[in-house]
């Protein structure tokens, strides 16, 4: 074995993975398994986000899936070649099921099988018309009935939710909605996006004037339309607006803007939802078969109940309804949080003149830009791992490779060495009072994000000016009441505010469920986001995988889609695949429904 | 020699190569090349676009650049592998000179040097913000004055062209206009686009309504943004309409709709052109130090002057006008002309159910699109191209490398194997009566639209219709005049009409000079277009580039940009770096500026 180039290694273990699975010889496929070992199916083999751990439940899903989807044909990608790294090699892999061809990524420890990542990429007979198969465009040939490309969007635009329904209605047009929508488009799913403001990416338009995407242009691509090689580092808020408005122009999204869902209900005799909407004023009534939730993580504004809010005589804003700071100049304000928004906010807030304080309750995960790029992200998404072969896609494939259970292991030495970098930088703040943390075991932000969605802010600039004073800094007090003129805090002391703005974060996605169907249906598909870590704000038990995202929930033909654009981008493909063999009648036997353990 | 590999048989010129060029030995230089040889320099050595000829022409080059331009450091591109295909040994290269960096394609027939390209890539210190010299778009830190991305964009938008000035105005906002106003963005060089069109795009949304590009869509990318991979092999014209007016805006163009310019004027104290504009009804004057005239070959319309025009009274258009087929239903239609735009209208007429006659006056170069694409652009511009390594950039420096003079023994066996291919089909044209021709020397399309830029059709599915009669064709008689119900031929019948669509094609690039400056610059700069191949509307002398585009012309600071979208895409780099240059003050030392033959 030892002697064995890494490619001969595994095309051996592949080549065994194969007979075993063709031969229906379970234990045989069990043992080409080392036991600490991690199979992350993408809806390829359990029609499920799924990651089995250790052998047994690798046997119990084998059995449960091998003879209705019968995965097969296991071999290196074309083109690549299988590496090693002391006693781990790696390699890409592809292979087909009975309804679909995959690719994945595979770990061997010891020629055994330690991580393997099989992700559905598409389905045998309804493949993208993409490359060789795209579409002509001009129909030659001569034809009296002919309509154009401008009369065919047209009529479609015009009967689609009127005369005929869609498959799926998505409920959201940001950027998840929008390459949900995009890849649901390009594989012929009739489907309407709604989206309450007047244009795409408003979303983001309508936020604070100084914001940028804290994630670097490489992690952030739509599918299918890459960003150009000129396009910027951090997007500004309102050029990513754009992109997304002529996105979905491009893309032919047919995306109802103004639109507002009043109320969905499941018709049980019709199998499908009954939703109603109202269209710039007017009610419409759609039968969609399936229901996408892609209000997003930062959709549903948490804003804190707090005595005397009643009674406090200036403006209160939650972050997500705050204009920037043009408006603020020389007055008071008081921000309450100390997330990124809180950061942004309060930084702007500053340049623009204000007397600007933030509240901190409690401790806050602070990285710095530049050595997050470098050390957190620089190997997978950067100039260089773009330089070194590394496209968005492998990126992708590889984040998805690492089992959400032993990522942290990954992660711990990353943050590990920010922290030692940016050893002074840290000081100061403390210095200043500010309370740090590096998530419950040190594993940083990636893992705070999965976890919990929240307790973290990427320095862009604001923390020096919380280090020098021009941010006051109030931190370890808790909020008594509001009064008429500030905030008053447990010590007795006030805060004077002509502006109080909520840093509040954002609630579980299953409260948009609540509002939108019912609170009964909420409990059903249960708390939305979190692995099942058993650190703060993701209880236990382990899941494994992101509760409810992307993925059938507890509520037949009901889903939930969104995160940052990495994830959108990359899991609106599985969720499409999904969404897309149902349609069409192929076969989707899920094995590993989630249960559910709590509400929100 | 012939025992090498041809890496060091090509590694071996280059040497030779640069020893020659940098001890200023122009005989040694000029003995790397065999008699029959090329050298097309594509602003990199001449600040022009120039092919040399033979050695003597090689040498007279060289002794009029080496000194100033000094152009040095001839390699092989890195991860690139010369192949040998017979005698002839093929390479990618890339250079440097004084001022700038270069790319290029080298061919060599026996170990000397049989057709050479140099092209400039970039200028040395002027490098485009691309890559990892991207903007960073959030600007980190903090700054009182700080301004939003938006901020900028509009006060740019506000100021540029009242209280500041572009440095190059480019006239028309179509493919041509918008690619080469997205390259001198991206090289910092202030631009204003003006067009009359209320949108960008309007140039083809607003034609025919069957109109779909005849060229595939891997011909077609523009810089910086290709199409996706889902994109149509034919755009609908309304799709490329919206992809081009999305385009402006993502590229953050300056682009003024509904803008006509009115006169311009060269103010020879400030070495400035003073454009009177009409912008959406209010008259702007503009001060750039450089013009370009990127109103296209389709620009102006070419309407025959007939008797009886005033006479006629039913409806006249030329085809630039033609609205489709809509308002015809029933009418007797007679289309002038027999070539692209000809057949296009005629098939959405015949379709739409108007009563159709073509008119041909004179013989047409027919091919089929699948022909087309298969045989004559397979290689470089189609899917398999782009799984065989030949990207855009690739195929359009291949084509480019290919010297105009020779260009013609590449393409005819190319033409005679689509003549045998589809024999029957030009059989049952010829017997319906169509005259058909393949170019003067058989060399088809390419050289056609690159020696006169008129004279075929792509068969996209009328001809089938001309063949079964249902476009009734007229062949070979010339028009007499117009009755006031129809079209009068010499030999006496009057062919009625309610429509007479003049297909008519469009006249020389200097007649939109002409119109905007005066008649005496469009005669200094002379013909627009063709090779001066000596054959149909290709008049010699022989000049081995196309005349007057996309390089210097013989009135100082005014250029002409056009041709398709290829052309409009692989050449636009070319003049935006002529222009950066000039902005920046980079030495242009232009080699073998062309004489002019021909005023129109």
């Amino acid at each position: 074995m030892l002697d064995e180039s890494p490619n001969v290694t595994l095309d051996t273990v592949l080549a065994d993975l194969n007979r075993a699975l063709t031969a229906g010889d379970i234990e045989a496929a069990v043992a080409l398994f080392q036991d600490d070992c991690y199979w992350r199916d993408l809806a390829a083999i359990t029609w499920n986000l799924k990651t089995v751990e250790g052998k047994a439940q690798v046997r119990d899903m084998l059995t449960a899936q091998l003879g209705a989807v019968k995965p097969r044909d296991f071999g290196q990608q074309a083109g690549e070649t299988a590496t090693q790294s002391g006693d781990v090699t790696e390699g890409w892999i592809r292979f087909e099921t009975e309804t679909g061809r995959g690719v994945g990524q595979i770990r061997l420890k010891n020629g055994r099988i330690w991580t393997l990542l099989t992700a559905l990429d598409e389905l045998k007979g309804h493949e993208e018309p993409k490359g060789l198969r795209r579409p002509m465009g001009a129909e030659h040939g001569h034809d009296r009935n002919r309509r154009t490309w401008k009369e065919k969007r047209e009529a479609e635009a015009t009967e689609l939710g009127y005369t005929t329904q869609p498959y799926v209605l998505v409920i959201g047009g940001g950027q998840g909605g929008i390459g949900l929508g995009a890849r649901l488009r390009q594989l012929g799913v009739p489907t309407i996006i709604i989206d309450r403001h007047e244009r795409p990416g408003d979303q983001w338009r309508k936020r604070y004037k100084s914001l940028c995407l804290h994630d670097p242009v490489w992690y952030d691509h739509l599918p299918y339309i890459p960003f150009p090689e000129n396009w910027p580092v951090f997007t500004p808020k309102d050029k990513i607006g754009d992109w997304l408005e002529y996105y979905t122009k491009v893309m032919e999204l047919n995306y109802w803007s103004s639109t507002t869902a009043k109320k969905a209900v499941w018709d049980e005799a019709a199998k499908e939802w009954v939703v109603t909407v109202d269209r710039a004023g007017k009610e419409v009534v759609l039968r969609p078969k399936q229901l996408v939730l892609a209000t997003g993580m930062s959709g549903k504004a948490n804003v804190p109940v707090i005595p005397g809010q009643d009674v406090f005589k200036g403006e209160q804003q939650h972050s997500s309804q705050h204009p920037g700071p043009d408006a603020y100049k020389g007055k008071k304000v008081v921000v309450i949080g100390s997330n990124n928004s809180a950061h942004d906010i309060c930084a702007a807030l500053w340049e623009g003149g204000a007397d600007v304080t933030m509240l901190q309750r409690s401790s806050t995960h602070i990285v710095r830009s530049d050595s997050l790029m470098e050390i957190g992200l620089g190997g997978l998404y950067s100039e260089q791992a773009v330089a070194n072969g590394v496209t968005t896609r492998k990126a992708d494939l590889i984040f998805a490779s690492l089992p959400y259970h032993i990522m942290h292991e990954w992660q711990i030495p990353l943050y590990k060495q920010m922290k030692e970098r940016d050893a002074a930088f840290y000081r100061a703040l403390e210095d200043r009072g500010f309370m740090l943390d590096w998530g419950a075991d040190g594993s940083g932000l990636f893992m705070k994000y999965l976890r919990r969605g929240s307790g973290y802010y990427i320095d862009v600039g604001a923390c020096d000016l919380v280090i020098d004073g021009s941010i006051k800094l109030v931190s370890g007090k808790q909020i008594t009441r509001l009064s008429e003129t500030g905030v008053v805090l447990d010590d007795g002391t006030e805060l004077p505010a002509d502006l109080v703005v909520y840093a509040t974060g954002y609630g579980s996605m299953n409260g948009w469920a609540a509002d939108l169907i019912s609170q009964e249906v909420a409990d059903r598909v249960g708390k939305v986001w979190g692995l099942g870590s058993d650190t703060p704000k993701d209880p236990g038990p382990w899941e494994g995988e992101q509760r409810n995202m992307w993925k059938p929930t507890q509520v037949e033909n009901l889903w939930f889609h969104g995160g940052n654009l990495h994830q959108s981008r990359h899991y609106s493909q599985y969720l499409s695949l999904q969404l897309k063999a149902r349609l069409e009648g192929v076969p989707t036997p899920v094995y590993g429904l989630q249960e559910v353990h709590h509400r929100s």
